[in-house]
């Protein structure tokens, strides 16, 4: 038996809480899930109780430890977890209120609030995010409005990851990554923005202690390890925000690589070395925070990928023979017989922020059969992908990246990767890296626990299986055609008629 | 038994020659039919046999009386047919070429000449047509230049319905709604544009004589009776073009009605006083003719009305579930969650005339399922009929017409034909006629042949079985708003993309 030091992992997702052990080249060796704990009081709230939240991460944490043969070889611990959703705790570190799910729409007020007094522009400067009411300073001003007395005795606001961390190891730290979604943090200078706080009187002290992300901050407390099977010397490391995680974890850390995340939505993350300063970034509705390993990303992508396909394989298609689409989809040439498909089924994606838009299939012909519309589908996603794409990449002067990194369950589909390359004009390389979110949080745990000298050794070390998908050279030109002189069209063209849909749906 | 007279119609049509012999009450008592021989020696090119027209004829006539108890019971003959298809003859009424086929292409120079020489707006003013290459003196020029001895030898021009008719009789003639499909009669004088012809340098002698629909040509040749097993004393009248013919089955015959002819295309049949004289009309797509009862028409429609359904079902749908899909799209809300199908499968209808344009469905959301798009398809195959019908009762200074008939295969699907009739905001009625331009050419022969003493007692006679179909009233304003405010807009909005479109389609 080999004695390797193995390292967990944790995701506290919107869906699931997961936790995972990893080797130290990145295998998945025990794993866990449960559902996470939601609560929907009213359309548009929703809520989770930190200790069923904990409990919930204890028993994933006990359910992993139960599958090693031996437990003590862990060498740490650490959490990554959706952002824009924190813990109110009181001097004693007890919660002194429910944390406000990151998706919860109860605080525009709020929002609309900071931008009448701070200004949309000035909270972009200073914090490079556009001002959404899911963020952290939102969720904290609402508190003071709405539940005075909680606010009151409220002495540190700890984002999700932080106060799983601070209840594993005792000590109430938070990341840059997560910081940076709080709306209080001052990106370029990766220090809270006490000056704003002051300004909408909020303590400044509220604010956890910043500490990057793979520091430790001590083993595990004995009541802790006692519960969950975890060896009492184990480091628990702060952790940071999922989405970021998961880029670690493939090793797009570095600008002039992009990583590529396709789920049921798609993310299309670039670092960067400083954050962007032009406020038409966000009006385009991209996004921007700080790294893991220091520096920037900023953020592109789509709301309905994964989603869109799902959504023809369900309407349209039969929902059981996906295969059978793709063969029918690959028999279809390049360019779907003039059919486009605009992918904005919930919403328009950047550079586009429009919630009014929807999606279509133009260029339809008596000749467009399922295999077509299939295809048009997937050469939808990609252009989608492209239109997302270019103009951040002017916003931030970068040169086109030069590695592409895709990963999530969506990348199955070999026809679409093989699309989006020809489509982005460059290899697509395509990670298995299930669960890289948890692997991102487990690389961190093992800098922490010194089980790697420092990221980039621990990047070295890992071995993950990936497919590289080149363009199909001679379809290169044709689609660069198809996006320049027709799919750039399709939003602007049709997006009177959806408003005006929108307007009668709404009057309806 | 009774000895009432049997009404011989047949309809020569694109897919089908169909025969079939009728009581005077319109029941059909004997049908034959047999695919229409077409040969399509290169692309674009398409022509018939006149021989072999009239050999498939006569076997049909064969069948229907062999059908018969008693075929001397027959008392007329009469035929239907597309128009924009003629036999050149000699001298002695021998062809001295092949029928180039209505929507035979090849005559495109002859049109751009005509219009060179004589320009588009004379020809509408003259004839109340716009120029198009399928009309039979565009043939007649494509046969002077090309074949020059076979132009030599021709002394008649017979569209194929009264070629059938002089085979039967021996008499040569033609009928006014026929004609006027041959960019040379002079529509509002019914006479032939002799003027024009020696401006084009074609012999007016060369068009046959005109009588009206309905006129006795003379009884059945003999050896004819003998072939076809229809009496001697059967008398062969003047016949017509097959969808006017269509429109006199279900009697609309006067300003006031409309017949709304649904198949794989859509006609929307408008009796009019007198001919319209805006070239507007033209440009727009719309056309007009002589009705065979004396008085015009206008049409409007579209060319993929059961062309849309036929290929959602086979594109999306089962093949194999027509009744599931239509209770599926009974069971989504009037406006189809906003889904808006635009039907232009093949190009656009009038009052576009816009051969680029191509289909579309845009207004999709995750929300939007099978019956959601089968809905839409339907709501627009009603938008699309309203946004024809417009703006010819504008041109027309028509009123909206006060009942609309409706006939044709596609009526069978109520839930169609209901979502018609409130986007259209008024009663339509549906007549199970099937195959009333046969109908209409045996109605034809009986007035020829005196079973009835004119088309209004003809008319008076028929018994059809019919459905009325009432708009769903309290989804009248929906409709409207919808149509007024959305579906109006869908194809300016989305011309110049599928403009792009087929310009990457040709170029590749």
């Amino acid at each position: 038996m080999t004695s390797e030091p193995l390292l967990v992992g944790a995701d506290i997702g919107t869906t699931n809480i997961k936790v995972a052990a990893f080797s130290p080249d990145g295998r998945i060796v025990a794993e866990a899930s449960s559902p996470t704990p939601t609560y929907y009081p009213r359309p548009g709230w929703a809520h989770h109780d930190p200790e069923e939240l904990w409990r919930c991460f204890v028993a994933a944490l006990r359910e992993v430890t139960g599958q090693l043969e031996d437990a003590n070889r862990i060498a740490s611990v650490a959490v990554a977890s959706f952002s824009e959703a924190a813990v109110p705790l009181d001097g004693q570190g007890r919660p002194t209120s429910d944390v406000i799910a990151w998706f919860d729409k109860r605080t525009q007020p709020q929002a609309g609030w900071l931008d009448r007094t701070v200004g949309k522009d000035r909270l972009f400067g200073l914090t490079g995010l556009s001002l959404q009411p899911i963020f952290g300073l939102c969720k904290l001003l609402w508190l003071k409005e709405n539940e005075p007395d909680a606010f009151g005795r409220t002495a540190t606001w700890l984002n999700v990851t932080d106060y799983m961390a601070f209840r594993l190891s005792g000590v109430a730290a938070t990341d840059y990554s997560l910081a940076s979604r709080t709306l209080a943090l001052d990106l370029s200078r990766l220090r809270w923005a006490d000056e704003l706080l002051r300004e909408v009187n909020v303590p400044a002290g509220l604010f956890a202690p910043l500490r990057p992300s793979g520091s430790a901050l001590g083993p595990v407390r004995p009541e802790v390890a006692a519960e969950t099977g975890l060896p009492k010397g184990a480091t628990v490391a702060v952790g940071g925000h999922d989405h970021v995680c998961g880029a670690l974890a493939v090793g797009v850390v570095e600008p002039g690589t992009m990583l590529d995340s396709i789920g049921t939505a798609e993310a299309l993350f670039l670092p960067v070395e400083r954050p962007l300063t032009d406020p038409e970034i966000g009006r385009q509705g991209y996004t921007q925070g700080a790294h893991v390993t220091g520096g920037y990303y900023v953020l592109g992508g789509q709301y309905t990928s994964g989603a869109s396909i799902e959504w023809f394989r369900d309407a349209l298609g039969s929902k059981h023979d996906y295969e059978a689409l793709i063969d029918e989809a690959e028999n279809v040439p390049a360019g779907s017989l003039g059919v486009l498909f605009l992918p904005h089924l919930r919403l328009a994606n950047p550079p586009y922020d429009d919630p009014r838009s929807r999606g279509a299939f133009v260029g339809l012909s008596t000749d467009a059969k399922r295999g077509t519309l299939f295809r048009a589908v997937l050469e939808g996603l990609a252009f989608e992908s492209r239109s997302s794409l270019d103009p951040l990449l002017d916003h931030s002067n970068a040169a086109r990246p030069k590695n592409i990194y895709a990963i999530g369950g969506v990348t199955q589909n070999r026809l679409l990767m093989s699309i989006k390359a020809t489509v982005l004009g460059q290899t697509i390389t395509v990670f298995e890296a299930r669960e890289a979110t948890s692997l991102g949080a487990a690389i961190l745990g093992g800098v922490g626990a010194g089980v790697y000298a420092d990221i980039p050794s621990a990047l070295g070390e890992l071995h993950h299986a990936k497919t590289v998908v080149d363009p199909v050279q001679d379809q290169v030109p044709l689609y660069d055609a198809l996006f320049r002189q027709a799919y750039r069209q399709a939003y602007p063209a049709l997006r009177g008629l959806h408003h005006a849909i929108h307007r009668l749906q709404e009057t309806e």
